[in-house]
């Protein structure tokens, strides 16, 4: 019996079906079906542009993924696992519209290319929508300070009260780790926007292709200049790994703030409703459960970066099928950032700040320690020399109970 | 507007809809249906056995929940994100099924307790699969290595050959592997098997309860000791996942080696054609996929275990919504770690054996010289001077050319 | 020009002296100097024992280990990166000691086993420090529990007051924490007290050596039954980080906890100053500076895990220069637990508890709600009804103010 | 008993002796002590621009720094755990040197924004070498790019051969990688260039400072904009260990071909004797130590990155003392990043290149299969026909065992 797989020439048996289930990624891969019909379009306009195929080829090929397109925008299409991937799959049902002549589509192309292209289209698209959504978070952050610029709380650290800062200002530094995340995101983008195209399988074509057309169709910025390294350059989404790990790390220093201060020794804040849910047997409960979850994600992220880093250690050129794990800790995480921050920039907008309690703990524990050993610096005295004197008329009040 | 869910008394708005979809994790935990019916209808039997409700009651809950399980096996039940989770979800279907009486269900438990719950009786079914799966697989071992008893092939330390040794004795190597991971997974059950009903939100319940009684009807070894650890205890998840880490490492070291031996340099065996597929683009390729994609899961499975590791770091007790995030990659661990080792079995079973080629590498390279060394040795010579010998004898070898 | 390392005689060239500094790990695993030669004298005795060596050699050898040993104890040793590690370092210093005949004790051993028995007793030896350790904790947190029997304090869940419990059972929470993880270390001493001497290189030797003799001389439960396992297997220490960063996370969820509640919003506690710092700007701050860096260190020990099971992915067998890598990682998760839990237990145990505090948070925030609702519920009200009305209640109160 | 402490004032007690262990970071961050200096001089020279001190206060501390510099560069320093870190050592020779007035160098700051200055100076520095070693790298492969450009080997995909390239192409595949980590590392150096002095322990200083004088005077490109967020930002230590992260992965690709090449089975390359080691107990061996090392360090910088990421998760602003944790990892990266690199151009470069090999193993495998697919394609028949065709004759030839 002989394979009927696309790639089954050279086969004497099929695989077996849970084979077929353990190896497939079109269960996941599918995310990137209009990234693989865009490229394709674009692969066959340059193989027109090249000579390789006819105008009327490229036409009906065209027409053909647009079909599928349709189909797939409405639903209709069937992704089967016998059908491997996202890649095979749209071929099938090119094939189904448009008969043999699909077959002409996959010329001086090879899947390993081809996935690298439609991944390299999806992300650069998605990190765009992730700045602008820091950008919208910073935005309201700068309009909450805005509100509160004359609301006083102490600035903490060890957790302990230590001089008094505005609340803008605490917002405004959260602000400014965004602005950094963001800049982080322009720079792997600028890493993103380059074609893989054309490479093949590993060692480009045999035809006389043109990549940096194809390139300039989908608007890359330029082509990869090494083949190799076209098909296993996974860089630009570890970097996405990475800049994704910061943005859950500062948003789980601030939902760590937001339960904290959500607490009923704080006090500072109150969530909205709309961000809180209770409990299924203690009737009382508000819980801070979106900060709290969010925090939670964190780990998550983390996770999805560690995972592709583990998945690429050690691996040679080029293509290798561990690379197909690449998929799903990326578009884990693009979820779990674009989720998280849509849903922060509402959460804030609609906290209610309690100013009197923030400036009640202010008053309490002796914040201005520092300004009067600034004072006594200021008068002469060494800082070092004020410094102890300041911290032992803050050891005999506490001693005394006057305070 | 009142607040319409189940724990919503307290609460003067509705949550958003997208706070409910990032919220929500009924997605994810509906896979714990069963198991929640079934330590459902324990507990009920628990509330009539300490005479909390009555027995009527107790009738109308169980056949109701059993009612509830039929439409889930059906694929009839709507679980909606509405509704949260996999528990409220159930609620509500007893709800539909048998009225106002379902509200009873709840006495003396929280959903702290009741998830925990869940994830015990869950993963201890999994964990024995799994044992399971690993005793096939040495099974198979053992198999292989009696029916090559004789196939010789080179030893390698840093890759490089370097003494003689049986292929028999090279499988067993993994099955004492597989042999620490199933002792290490019995070791884990121990501390799975443990009931946390009765712990409620956190404090117990103030109902004269009896949670060894369930624990008992669950087939428990016990009850966790301490409420506030037995809703915020996750440490049996992360020991499963070290384990799962430790599996897939071995299984990546294998897949590495047979990825190597099916190279055409190597050529120590050939995989079945059922297990490796072709290329799109290269007629004559074929492709260790299955051994090469397990290698890549490695890293989904360490990420799984780095992501609940970092989810629990810092958290107070007792329970926080962090903890939501604990089930994800549990799932995804079991499901990778089920899938692999189920896949690797037949896989070996099914491999040939190159011993011609095997044999062949074992004659050159100078395998025996440590046999000289130790020769030798055994005739007086101190064994670092023989070895020095017998070094100098294969560099002058090598620069002859006489090997 | 020859190379004159003790495995030279088929080199050509000297390694540089970068490469070596580069390869060497004398400087890491100098910490196993006792143990190796520890290790020694045993191998030597089988030696004798089995008739490789004579009763004379072994005597030699013998005495001249100790004198080696009484060397590196009084800091006289040099130990050198030219002589690359641990065990060529001693056995150079034996070989000033004895002379030539020190070149026997090499015989039918390799590196590859010893390096393997040298981690092996260093480790059993650790991990009953650390169960020690864990032990003294718990009598500590047992101890406080029971002189504060009467202290009441919220429980939180969501880090909002939930129920009233008893701090007692705060305490004991943890110590059942701690008590899973001495099991844990339990489960793993029976895996690392397992003799790996006599694989030699990975293949055995050609000696009629007798492994189970030293590996009763050394106290071990056995050998391992594979060879190219013993040589190659670091499960054991993937577990023990894996038990050391259960160990870690505990810590930093009640670290977490001691400097929630040594802030000023909570003021539960106050930590002795002997394990605080003050700053050297802000004269007034009491900074909780040991849980904070105890809760920073489970970042160390997640690290090292993630770096051993990364350098183990994907090694065929048997041994492979990466996994000289095992060592850092290991001495650093050892010492990090213990001495983070060497001085917790001071810390717990010198921890003045604010009692009023505790108390006074218990009879804010409605935290007898449940117990309302539970009283509806027993007069007959369905749970669910009951929470409900319990709920809305809370949420009169909070608008009227009148609590 | 007063503490003796520098912030000692507010304290009754001493800290224990183990707890000044535990605390103490000058083991660790003593290697900051040069820019410690540096800052601490320009730090100065502000606050006598800005009429803070005088300017012959400024000469004495001036000198004085630059005296404790000379002890330090000449070992005569010595550093001490009572003094906790690398700042208050330093200061206390200061002492010695200039007496009371030293206590004013510390006007207007705080360890908080000292510390990060320092690592800010020591950061950016580090960052330039590796970029340096990064370019060193690339000139050897283009370089050796260029001697073997007529080289030809089999490309892999799978580990498979799949078609013939050029050992220049091969080579430049890394050189395109290393390109990358050179453009993130320059990324990463704009976000380390600025200053965080001035910000003193999170709010700046009530003295009239100028923080743009000292970063100009250090060179920085600007300061912080936030003074929160300058104590507190570790993104640009997490963006380095991504960056390290990538180039060691990079490397552990690179390390695994040459290990493979090295093996007897595919001998395409030897490594110079001066990068290989030999066998305690097998003569004949010659081992790829350097890259087996670097392949297994990769672990170790991935532990480094997911250490510092865990520590960060959660923290409330502004400075805790978790972050004390940051230094190790950054360390441990910085130095094997740089280790490796430099130790791997001049082992690419003594690299022997076994071209007939390479060229023999082109020949056999049907590396042409796909220019034949290609060539049926261009004579018109649709591409997947033409692979099928194609894939049929390879399965024939190897059946007939024609090849």
């Amino acid at each position: 019996m002989k394979n009927k797989k696309l790639w089954g020439g050279r086969f004497q048996a099929e695989t077996h079906a849970d084979v077929d289930e353990f190896l497939a990624s079109v269960q996941v891969d599918q995310a990137l079906a209009q990234d693989d019909i865009t490229g394709s379009i674009a692969h066959a306009a340059m193989l027109a542009h090249c000579g390789i195929i006819t105008q009327e080829e490229y036409d009906i090929l065209q027409n053909g993924l647009l079909a599928v397109k349709k189909d797939i925008d409405a639903g209709e299409a069937k992704f089967t696992i016998a059908d491997e991937d996202v890649h095979m799959n749209i071929e099938r049902m090119l094939t189904e519209k448009v008969g043999e002549v699909a077959g002409k589509l996959h010329t001086a192309r090879s899947r390993n290319d081809q996935v690298a292209l439609d991944v390299h289209l999806y992300l650069r698209r998605e990190v765009l929508t992730i700045i602008d959504l820091l950008n919208q978070l910073r935005s309201v952050l700068i309009q909450k300070a805005a509100e509160h610029e004359q609301v006083i709380l102490p600035g903490y650290t060890h957790l302990q009260r230590a001089q008094p800062i505005r609340l803008a200002h605490h917002f405004l530094a959260y602000a400014a780790m965004f602005e950094r995340d963001a800049i982080r995101l322009k720079n792997n983008w600028a890493q993103i926007n380059i074609s893989p195209l054309g490479a093949a399988a590993l060692a480009g074509s045999s035809f006389k292709t043109d990549p940096a057309y194809t390139a300039k169709l989908l608007g890359f910025d330029g082509t990869y200049a090494n083949s190799l390294d076209a098909v296993s350059d996974r860089d630009f989404m570890v970097e996405f790994l990475s800049c994704a790990s910061l943005i859950m790390m500062h948003l789980s220093r601030f939902s760590e703030e937001l339960i904290l201060w959500s607490s009923q020794e704080f006090a500072f804040i109150q969530l909205d409703d709309a961000y809180c849910t209770g409990s299924s047997i203690m009737p009382q409960k508000k819980n801070p459960d979106v900060p709290e979850l969010m925090r939670g994600k964190t780990g998550r992220v983390y996770g999805d970066l560690i995972s592709l880093l583990t998945t690429l250690k050690g691996l040679p050129l080029a293509y290798n099928k561990d690379m197909q794990e690449d998929k799903e800790p990326l578009f884990d995480a693009v979820k779990t950032v674009k989720a998280s921050l849509a849903i922060f920039a509402p959460l804030i907008e609609t906290l209610k700040i309690n100013a009197d309690k923030m400036q009640k703990a202010v008053k309490d524990g002796f914040l201005n320690a520092t300004d009067l050993a600034d004072d006594l610096a200021k008068a002469g005295m060494p800082f070092r020399e004020a410094h102890r004197v300041s911290g032992e008329m803050v050891a005999h009040c506490i001693q005394k109970n006057c305070y």
